[in-house]
């Protein structure tokens, strides 16, 4: 079957854009990860980052959730010979109320930044979303400041980290640094990376270097001046993938290292695990400003069980874990390995149903997303001011 | 004979970076008015423009160096009823001595910013050289810089003159405005336009909004905040025109007027009319840098004669006017109309030789030169701070 290096094929597509398993499969992460020729995550890299931080692997490292990487290994080289790095995340702010989909990058991040000590730079691309979703430049910047309290709330560490929108920031070293991509990249390329056609506007052709630069040290002179050499880590969903491996061509040719990146699997749909979840059908995904109530009659109604067609099927085959979405819901938000060990094994035996798995979901689902409502409620326009500010960042590598 | 919007036939070539009348020809200027789709600078709207300013018409007005324009006549209608507009016009610093023909837009814009008393910007656009000529960064800037100071001793007034470099101005409102006109124009459309090819880098396609966007007031918040409805003229060589022709396009899409352009032909080269001076061929024109004695010598050696090969075909048949590039060059810079008269006369009957007019031109040049040499070396590096300081000009409209 010819595979194409934008990821799409007859079984799949996978882009920036678009992440569809045709005929209402599950998304191959092994081809995925062939197609775009990154590796994968395995346990002896998971061991490496427990034994070099001296904390437990954060549960979507240890689970699999984070599957694909290029280059950590060499992050981690540096690290440990003393050298610092700066980690590199962002969003296109699309929509006012995220999911728990959204969150997960968010909650990886901040963990990597609390293990390694390190600063992070968030990239809010106003202007790609203004581009992409044809919104007004107002209501793109004011969905922006929107998001960044919802990623605020994810308890990130203000004097390590720089929150910028690209209508606000993009100029300046940021720009030279756009143009120097730009001359390194023809259009042919992003045809084949992006898969653009010639109907596409050209504000869509000229936007893959503005992703690309915050890979790039100079293109944050307050924070980072003089440090040319500094490496970047980049935590995203392996959907954003295209963005940096042009960005990783380009890299040594203007005179920086390659970003590494760390890459994670689609958070799936309430209906099953065919993609990832989506902004326009709100009964596809729980938000984090669902209630209490809608988190458990969304579960009770729409998360696709595994469970068999009668009680006395279901204690005599088991719940089919492979399709079942409390339990996959589990696997990424239920820290307790010996719970969850406990609750696949009732579950897969017959011996729990699935309306005890989905209670189990429902609790688990109800304190997080209370928790980040709590936490988004605390979060103050002058905090967004403060974490958007250009300064320097005091507590930057200690 | 097919002809094409991107203005390329089998006769000639022009674009943005490209000037060429194939065969050895002269470039069509009626065609270049067709394929372009402007409208001739005739002598009722250079009348007009003396009634309404109360000066003589600047000599490259009067002569037909600005030959071509789009909605100059609405500039004129708005400006007698009162309303003020602004001129824009501006550089690629590729090269770090200009040549007369570079000298031509900016003579004639300070012409119109004396003559209408109006603000003017002016974009130095090193992104583009950098891009297209393959320039560092830092190399495009510093040629911006050297650039600025010619531009400047053409005697622009500081008080209604803001000169600004991409790579430093590039940001905020300007870049907004950017996003929107990118999100107005397809690839297939800078293709139709520029002939762009997939071999280009995306950085050049990514350019046309960045020349675009200073015809619209709000990319200037220091300037014209609130006035989004004010009208932009635009002094140019008709190489520009597809940069505007696209900007035109876009105007009324995103809420402002179309710009106004007012177009030139082409300083002819030394060795004939077959297109403009170029840069890689130092005795191809007269530059800024150049000595009296390089002044003399060049026109002497190389300015194409339309004299008889002989004394006595001279007198007999008298000069061919149609290809001398003394006649021409007079034409652009002797400002005396009867002086011209007289000596288009006599050369043209033969009763003076072309060794005579090459003097009387060699006297013009080198005026013109050392009058600029004297008024460039009084430009500090002070006053290209102040020209170039993000500020508001307190003449703007007086």
């Amino acid at each position: 079957m010819e595979t194409k290096e934008n990821g799409e094929d007859e079984q799949q597509v996978v882009n920036p854009w678009k992440v569809d398993a045709k005929d209402g499969g599950k998304i191959d992460y092994d081809k995925l990860i062939d197609q775009f020729g990154c590796q994968r995550l395995d346990q002896s890299l998971v061991n490496r980052v427990h034994r070099l931080t001296s904390r437990p692997p954060h549960v979507f490292l240890r689970r699999g959730v984070f599957f694909a990487h290029r280059d950590f290994n060499e992050i981690l080289d540096a690290y440990e010979k003393g050298e610092k790095f700066y980690l590199y995340t962002g969003r296109g702010p699309s929509s006012e109320a995220l999911h728990l989909g959204h969150l997960i990058p968010f909650m990886f991040t901040k963990y990597l930044q609390d293990a390694f000590k390190v600063p992070l730079v968030i990239q809010l691309t106003d202007d790609e979303k203004c581009m992409w979703k044809n919104l007004a430049v107002e209501e793109s910047q004011r969905l922006a400041r929107e998001n960044a309290k919802d990623i605020i709330a994810c308890g990130f560490d203000i004097t390590r980290t720089f929150i910028f929108s690209d209508f606000d920031y993009v100029g300046g070293a940021f720009y030279k640094n756009m143009v120097k991509v730009g001359k390194c990249v023809t259009y042919n390329k992003v045809v084949g990376i992006f898969g653009f056609t010639g109907e596409d506007h050209i504000g869509k052709v000229s936007f893959p270097p503005v992703q690309a630069v915050p890979s790039f040290p100079s293109s944050f002179p307050h924070l980072f001046s003089g440090q040319d050499n500094l490496r970047c880590l980049i935590p995203c969903a392996i959907d954003q993938d295209p963005y940096f491996r042009m960005t990783r061509d380009v890299a040594p040719r203007i005179g920086y290292h390659k970003p590494a990146l760390i890459e994670a699997s689609f958070f799936p749909a309430l209906q099953g695990e065919t993609g990832k979840m989506s902004a326009s059908d709100p009964n596809s995904a729980i938000y984090v400003t669902d209630s209490a109530k809608d988190i458990g009659s969304k579960i009770n109604k729409f998360a696709f069980s595994g469970g068999r067609d009668s009680i006395e099927k279901h204690r005599e085959l088991g719940a089919n874990l492979e399709v079942d979405i409390p339990i996959k819901y589990l696997r990424f938000f239920l820290e307790d390995d010996s719970e969850l060990d406990y609750i696949e094994k009732e579950y897969g035996a017959g011996r729990m149903l699935t309306g005890e798995v989905k209670q189990r979901l429902i609790q688990v689902l109800t304190e997080i997303v209370e928790r980040h409502c709590r936490a988004r409620a605390a979060v103050t326009d002058e905090m967004v001011d403060a974490f958007m500010a250009v300064r320097p960042l005091p507590n930057m590598f200690n």
